[in-house]
This record gives structure tokens, C-alpha cells and sequence, in this order.
């Protein structure tokens, strides 16, 4: 069974809250996607905004989609407007949307149940008479099913019969259940058995992928969603899941090419300017990690105990969350790719593990901090060889005033170095002064930049006696790398997170396990 | 139709990469999800760590979980350490997991399938026989009945004639779709007629949910999940989800508080120290959010165009901060015992709800900040006179040697008072030096203790420069109070929320919103 997949991040995703794609983001994002397999790629919506427009204008390619909508009220197709920029867009294919529900027709619309019929024909009809394919985007299609389903159906006979070879049903509101999201297109399909029906679900009963599932299973041939889930209210179908839902689960044709999966997402992700959400399924960086001790030793005998696929078929990889419960395995496995002669009846495992779980009692927390586990390995295997070493910090901060100075000397290679700089609070004046005099030495630590801070108390009833953890999360780029620091002075703490950053960026080794 | 909610966020929760409850966060997470109506919440593993051992010995509630395992291959039941601290845990339900897989059974435990049968009807008899009521969850149910029909069937059943009133299917490795979900769950149904049965989904095809729907269709009368679908992998179905979904969609019994769902939600994300997801269904901040310009029309012409539910329905919208609420008529409400005659059409109503809004834009809380947002209605009704007010302060925090001492300098009725104080911490020596300064002339404040303290990083991409969020509770054993500060500088948001705290204390009010 061969599904085609229609991606809409860049219109419906677009719609999310944070989200705004220049052009140069929209290229990048329909590259990735076309290029490992999605049919089509829905560029925007010309007639809306001129950005879109212009991206129409200077950019085309295979499967390339320009959306708009059905004429306007009393007016000809070849006279309306909207119709004209979507010609324009210079695209294959065009997707527009219509109504199909009645209320909408009426309350909204505010138009004749016949003046709706003719602007869906008329519009269809106009767009196929200038060679383009025609995809009928249906409106508020589950909700009209449920209002008067003659009427609904009729809407998608009228695109039908004037030359949409494709009609999508939209839940537009997300209201509707994966049953009812069966039902209905089944009913579409036996209306119509010679067009293509198509889904479009958005999420707001946390239920877009299970009924795009549902609507496949229905006889549904086309899927809309967008790649990441991104979109309006509570988001669009994840494309990427149902993409390998359908693929690895469902028997569909492997028309995409999984194993780019993960990175795809992680790409799209970027350019979105959103953290891909670490558990999303299939793709995201916890979506194959264990925690749990028996778990962890379980899927380090065999895999597939306790993994429904095996990452690699999706491009992603299983982790080992360290945590007060892993085991020496864990451990022994999470070391491999950097210390491969150590086992689990090591000593120096049980060495690190020890240590792992010592300093979790105190506060750390190496599941995510995997910049600071690998510093923690090094020195128990005597690998590490400190770049720099602290002479001393100063910070000192002043009110009224609001000064907050930071002065910090450091040795390297016998040789000290001492900077003073000032910040908006006293950790930022302590980053910078520690940059400034590592940067006269090491000049790769221009390349780092944070991109996540965080404070924890670890146990908030000590009140400012309490011990804080901060996590700090790095990027040069290339790699991303998480370090962590724990103590009662949220200085300190800051101070041994920003070291081990650092360090870690120092060691030359990139991403390691 | 009832269905029994069952929250395992304390324990499968906790296996989410980046969460780690303290025992004072499950305390409160408990009471907030007990107190909404979900009727079960599971606490953690007795047996697993010392941490949750130590969680169950000082606390315990109705409807509080402890979770467990069959006792081991070859022990009997009474003599197994595990079932034994289960029992220990001393709540009225306990829930262990048992194999239903004969691959599993065989690869896995290394034990013939009698003795598996063997090890489930003991343990669950041991523990009813001390009284207590028992939840047989039975591990990758849904592959083994893949693998052998019968013999998962047998293993359900065994655990029901020993005595366990629910048999919850779980779908360990999430790999199940919906479909299967249901017919499965429908086989559990028929052939166990006398026993509830529960179904436990995890999320790793995106279909969490809508597989709990299923299993509810198919006859299951107990869902297992966590609140905001925290998990090992991709984590659990979502329960504020799930329960939304089968209340306002299903007609299932209004078991459970809904109009408390959002602002639930995202207290329990506070604690989590996780980022509630915008798009998360029904509880997102941004779950009713409207970009498109044509659908933020058709909202404000009529809601029900473009939204499945009514917001309120849920809590959202209305409780979730202050800003957000608020309605004048909520301002004058929260004030009438401090200002009975301000009502909202007053000016000054505007000018505090204004300044609200305005402060938590800039990162203030106020919704839990009770304290603060007292003062700054003082403040705006100009009813504050300063107690005390600052000349300076000047903090210092010198490493390797470790020393962190404060010089604070306040003015009280003209006399400045100065004391210097060392701290394991600079925001410690701060407390602690503005304290005794304070003490010389009010020696009320020798009664406050604090009791809490938070920190969060506002918007933790701009790492060290970013707005930092401080929150302090406070008592003096009669009264309990939260100030809040905020600024880029960690010392002077502490410094904030101190000062109010003091100040709070020495209006000599008590509590009064």
C-alpha cells in the first residue's frame, strides 16, 4: 500500500506559537523533506502574505505545494484574486480549501448552501483548465458529517467531479476521535471510490496520529500533517511518527527514507528555532533510552525486550540513563565507544558507577549531563589532563549600584592569566572573565555558545542554605553537550557547570556517547 | 461510566530523562492530583531505592500506590524481601508487576511457565491476605498475546482467582497500535468477566491516548498513566489528556475536577522543573491560541467555530496566572478582606491588575506569590510605609578559599544599622546578615523560618544573562507566605523576595488573600 505524505510545516506549522520562517528557512526545510522521500511539500500560502509570495516567486521544485482557497463569495473564479497568485505560485500542484460544514456555509461564509457548491466547482475547474493538479482541502469536514452528511458529501462530489483528483478531509477544530475519524472517512471513500482521499487532523484531543492511523486503515491514501507536529493550538499530526508508524508498523510502502529520520527532524528542529522535545517518538534524543535498572539490563542482553524497533531503522540510537538505579553494565556500555576495553566486572566500573551514584545523592544528575559523565570517566581512569586550573575568582556584587564584577585567574602551563569583567548578574560576569582569559590560550573557546541554563534547589526546605544544581547546555555548532555543577553557593555550582563545559569542548572530542 | 484514574508520574514519571523527585515534590504532586479526583496515585518502588522507602515511611493518604514486583523465581512469596518492604510501605493498594510474555518468562527470567504462573498467584496472595487491595499489572501483555494467547490469558487469570481485583494490561514496550490495543484488551475483557481490568500505555508510536480510548471502548474500566506523559522513552499516555478526552467526549463520569486540570498541569510541571508544553492538549498555554487572522475572526464571531470545548471548561485561560485571570473583578475579589471597599470599578483596580500584567511579563508569579502581590497592592493603594529601607549591600565570594560574606547596611526610622555575615552560599550570608541587622530593631524576625526555595531561569536560552526567578516561602509557624523576585542577577532577585518576605512579616497581618 502506497501512502502519499504531505507535509505542511511551513504553513500550518508555521501557525504555531514562536514559529516564523524566513525564506532562506523555507528552502532549507522543503530540501530536507523532499529530499528523503515526503511527496509533497506545501510552501505557503501566496495570496496571504507577500513573504510567501516571494518565496513562490524566486524558489521552485519537485512536489513543491502552493495552498490557498476556493473564490471568493459572487465572484468568478478567473476574476478572484487569490486564485490568480496561486496560479502564479508556478507550482504543479495546488492545494485549496473549502467548506463542507453547513453551519460554517452559513455563519461564517454567510453564503447560499449552492453559492458554497459553486465556488468549490468553479475554483477546481479554473485551476485544472491551467494544468495544475487539484487537491480539495474539506473544511471543518468531520464536524459537517456530523451536521448533514448528504451536504458534506455532496461538497467533495462537486471537487471531485470538476477535477480534484485528491480530497482531504480536514478536522479542523481537532475535536474529532480516532472512531469517528474511521467511520467518517470510511464513508468518504465508499462516496467517492475514484479520487484519492486524503486526512488532516490536528491535535487537540492528543489523538492527530492515531487517527491519521485510522484514517489510513479507512482507506485514506494521502496523510497531511506536519514533520515535527508543529502547528496552531495544541499542533498537526506528527508527520515523522505517522510516517514510521505507517511504514515500520502498517506494511506501507517504504517510500521515505527512515534512516535519515531522526536527523531530518533534528535539522527541521533547528532551523524552527524549537528544541525538539527529547521524547518524541522515534526521533527525539530519549526515545530510545532506559533508566530503569532491570530495563537497562534487559536491553543490554537483547534489545529487543524492551525496544519496539531497533533505532538504527529510524536513525536514532539507544542511551543508557545513568541514574541511582543503572547498573556496572550500563556504565560499561555508555564507555564503550571511549574506554572499549572496559567491561562490567572492571573494577574501574564499579569505580565510576560508584562515584556516579555518590555524587546523585549529593544533588548531580548525570542522565542528562553527559559532558560532566565523561570528565567524571576520564579521571577515574586517569585520562583527564586538566587544560586549566583555577587560581582563584572574585566576584563581588553591589547594591544600589548594581555593579557585579568578576575577577578570575587561571594557570595554564605555569602560566597565569587574571580577567575582570563586568555582567548583568554575578554568574555572567563570571562566565565572561573565565572566557576572556581561556580564549588567550585556547581559541576554539570562541566557538561555544550556552543555550540553556538551569537552577535547581535540589531540596528546597534548607531555604538559602539549600544545595542548587545548574545544568548548562553548550553548542559549538557541531555538537551539543550538557554539564553539570552542584553546591550550596549558586556561584560554585554556576563556577563547576562552566568549567566542565569548557573542558569538555578542550578535549577535541566531539559527541562521545 | 466510571472510569478509575490511576497516576503513575512518581514513579514511571521519574523515569523521564531530566526528573528527579525529591520527597517533599511526591508529597505535593500527591496532593495536588489527589485532591483533583484522580483517584490512585501510585508513590514508587519501595523495594527499588532508599529514597522511595523512605517516602512511603513518613507519608501516606488515600488512594496512595506502592509499587512492587512478584516475588523472585524460586522464593516463596512470604520470605521475598521485596514483597515484604512492599507490605512495609503500609498503603491500602498495592500494584505489582508480573510476566504475561512466555518470551519474557523463558529469555528474560530463565524460569519454566508454571513457575511464573507460580510466582504470581503467591504474591498476590501473600499481600491480600495482609489486607491489602491488589492491581496485578501484567508486563507486555499485548506481545504476548502475539506470541501465546493462551498462556497470557492463563497469566491474568491466575493473578484474579489469587485475589487481585484489577488486572492491568500493559503495553511495556509501546509498540501496540490502537486497533490491536482494542481487540486485545476486548479478549481481556471477555475472558476475565469478574475483575476490572486497566490498560497502561506508553507512547513510543504516538498513540498512547488514543489506545486508552480504545481500551476503554473495549470494556477496560481502569486507565494508568501520567499526568502530563512523562516517561521512560516517549513516555506514558498523557492522563490530563486521557481524562479530558473521556469526560467531555465520551460521557464518562465527571470524576475529576476539570476545571482544576490547567492550573494542576502546570503546577505539577513547576515541581517537575520541566517546561509544560505550550501545545500540550487542553492545558497548553497555548492549547486555544489563534494565529490565523481568519480564524481569530471566526473565534471572536463565535467560539465554537474554530474550538472543540469552551477553555473554562478545563481551567484554562482563567487560572493559570494572575495576569491571565484577571478580570478586575478577580482583583477586587482576591482584595476584599484588605480593601473591602475597593470593587472593579474602581480606578485602582486597573492600576494593580496593570502593573500584574506588566510584572509578569517581565517573569513575577503572582498566582503563587501571595505575599508579593499583597505589598504591591499596598504599594499601588499607597498603604505601604517601608519598615526598613537598604543603604547597601555589598557581597563577596572569593574562591579556592571558599569565603562568602555579605555587608548589608539598612536604614530603619533614620539609624543606619550594618552587620557583615559569612554564608555557606552568598545569597546565605545575604539572609543571614540582613536578618540580624533587622533583628536589632524588630525582634519579630527571629520568628520567621523559611521553608522554601526556588529558583527558575525564566528563559533559559539566554543561559548565564537570563531573568532568574526567585521564590521564597516563609513561616512563622502561624502563618505561611511566598514572596517572588526577579532579575538577571541572581542575588538581587534573592535579595527581592527577602525583603518582601521580611517586610510581609513585620505589616504583622497574617494571612490576608
Amino acid at each position: 500500500m502506497k501512502i502519499e505524505f504531505y507535509d505542511t510545516t511551513l504553513r500550518d506549522g508555521a501557525q504555531a506559537a514562536g514559529i516564523s520562517y524566513s525564506i532562506a528557512d523555507k528552502k532549507q526545510i522543503f530540501s530536507l523533506l523532499s529530499s528523503i522521500g515526503v511527496d509533497l511539500v506545501e510552501g505557503g500560502d501566496p495570496a496571504s502574505n507577500p513573504k510567501d509570495a516571494e518565496f513562490f516567486a524566486e524558489f521552485s521544485g519537485k512536489g513543491l505545494v502552493a495552498f490557498g482557497s476556493t473564490c471568493r463569495k459572487g465572484c468568478a473564479a478567473e476574476e478572484d484574486e487569490g486564485l490568480c497568485k496561486l496560479l502564479n505560485a508556478g507550482t504543479d500542484t495546488v492545494c485549496i480549501f473549502g467548506k463542507t460544514s453547513l453551519t460554517h456555509v452559513r455563519e461564517v461564509l454567510q453564503a447560499s448552501k449552492e453559492e458554497n457548491l459553486r465556488m468549490i466547482a468553479d475554483s477546481v475547474r479554473f485551476l485544472r483548465a491551467h494544468g495544475k493538479r487539484v487537491i480539495f482541502d474539506a473544511e471543518h469536514f468531520f464536524d459537517g458529517m456530523k451536521e448533514d452528511r448528504a451536504y458534506a458529501l455532496l461538497c467533495l462530489k462537486e471537487a471531485a467531479e470538476a477535477g480534484a483528483d485528491t480530497v482531504t478531509l480536514c478536522d479542523t477544530n481537532g475535536g474529532t476521535s480516532p472512531e469517528d475519524a474511521y467511520a467518517l472517512t470510511k464513508a468518504a471513500v465508499q462516496a467517492l471510490p475514484d479520487v484519492r482521499i486524503g486526512v488532516h487532523f490536528h491535535n487537540d484531543t492528543g489523538t492527530a496520529v492515531a487517527s491519521s492511523l485510522a484514517g489510513v486503515s479507512a482507506g485514506a491514501r494521502q496523510v497531511q500533517g506536519t514533520f515535527l507536529g508543529f502547528g496552531e493550538r495544541c499542533g498537526n499530526a506528527n508527520l515523522s511518527t505517522v510516517i514510521a508508524d505507517l511504514i515500520l508498523k502498517n506494511g506501507c510502502e517504504r517510500t521515505v527514507e527512515l534512516r535519515s529520520l531522526t536527523r531530518t527532524a533534528h535539522a527541521v528542529a533547528e532551523i524552527s528555532n524549537i528544541p525538539l522535545d527529547p521524547a518524541m517518538p522515534y526521533v527525539g534524543a530519549a526515545a530510545f533510552a532506559h533508566k530503569a535498572g532491570m530495563h537497562s539490563d534487559a536491553v543490554i542482553k537483547d534489545a529487543s525486550t524492551f525496544e519496539h524497533i531497533r533505532p538504527e531503522e529510524v536513525g536514532n540510537r539507544d542511551s543508557i540513563l545513568l541514574s541511582e538505579v543503572a547498573g556496572r553494565s550500563a556504565v560499561a556500555k555508555k564507555l564503550e565507544r571511549l574506554f572499549p576495553s572496559l567491561d562490567k566486572s572492571d573494577p574501574k566500573t564499579k569505580e565510576i558507577l560508584d562515584m556516579v551514584k555518590l555524587l546523585e545523592m549529593k544533588g548531580y544528575q548525570f542522565d542528562v549531563a553527559d559532558g560532566s559523565f565523561v570528565l567524571l570517566a576520564e579521571r577515574v581512569m586517569n585520562a583527564f589532563k586538566p587544560s586549566f586550573e583555577l587560581e582563584h575568582y572574585c566576584i563581588k556584587a553591589v547594591k544600589p549600584d548594581g555593579v557585579n564584577t568578576a575577577e578570575v585567574a587561571i594557570r595554564v602551563k605555569g602560566e597565569v592569566t587574571s580577567v575582570t569583567e563586568k555582567g548583568n548578574g554575578p554568574v555572567n560576569a563570571l562566565d565572561k572573565a573565565l572566557r576572556a582569559a581561556l580564549a588567550k590560550h585556547f581559541p576554539q573557546i570562541a566557538e561555544i555558545t550556552l543555550v540553556d541554563y538551569k537552577v535547581r534547589v535540589v531540596d528546597s526546605s534548607a531555604a538559602t542554605g539549600a544545595m542548587v544544581r545548574v545544568l548548562i547546555t553548550s553548542t559549538d555548532k557541531k555538537d551539543t553537550w550538557t554539564t553539570v555543577g552542584v553546591s550550596t553557593d549558586i556561584i560554585e555550582a554556576s563556577w563547576s557547570a562552566l568549567t566542565d563545559s569548557f573542558e569538555y569542548k578542550l578535549t577535541g572530542r566531539g559527541k562521545i556517547v
